[in-house]
């Protein structure tokens, strides 16, 4: 799944940070699209959506499942999507103690807004 | 296929400009969810995305089905993901002649990657 292109940097940098160009500066290739469009597809759905946002947005910039209780869906739920959207290299995970922490690689946003940018 | 959504107003400022804070600000809301998601599923596939890319990156910042050809589908697949694009609001498009041309609204590009700010 993820064996060809393996550097030392944790799996979000390799995944997202020499990803792609501005979607405004050139079409992306064939990789590329293939790249960004995992990132831009964990997005995708509104739960997953508001999770990410609960991570990127919470104290210290990182949260448990112990953290969410609020987006209507179970616990093993916000779990499984938690675990879709490291996967897809958005989230890094932790475990400490009881729980698995979860954080958003600053360089994630930065990969992801870069690839959004309007031409100047 | 493109005769109806017509409207004066663009559907993508409706449709983007007043939706989100930066993910790293406050989780969102489920609304707010509903709204983003939207678009980054429409993004969340790879042919999607390249021709998303292609049109983003055209000369004079719009592009037709006739100028695309090498993101191996046939034609009338582009134009269907063409139109999901302009569905989840990410595209603009307007026909003359035998061609309908797409168009990305520029304040789609901002609010998206507004979402994506990071926290300073």
């Amino acid at each position: 799944m993820s064996n060809s292109s393996e550097t030392v940097l944790p799996l979000v940098d390799e995944a997202v940070a020499p990803c792609c160009p501005p979607l405004t500066e050139r079409p992306l290739d064939a990789e590329e699209a293939e790249r960004a469009a995992r990132m831009f597809k964990a997005l995708g759905d509104p739960v997953r959506l508001r999770l990410f946002s609960l991570v990127a947005s919470h104290e210290g910039g990182e949260a448990c499942v112990c953290d969410i209780s609020d987006v209507g869906v179970s616990q093993p739920t916000v779990s499984h999507h938690l675990k879709k959207l490291k996967d897809a290299g958005l989230l890094t995970s932790e475990r400490r103690g009881t729980w698995v922490y979860y954080r958003v690689a600053p360089s994630v946003l930065a990969a992801m807004g870069k690839l959004l940018t309007a031409r100047a």
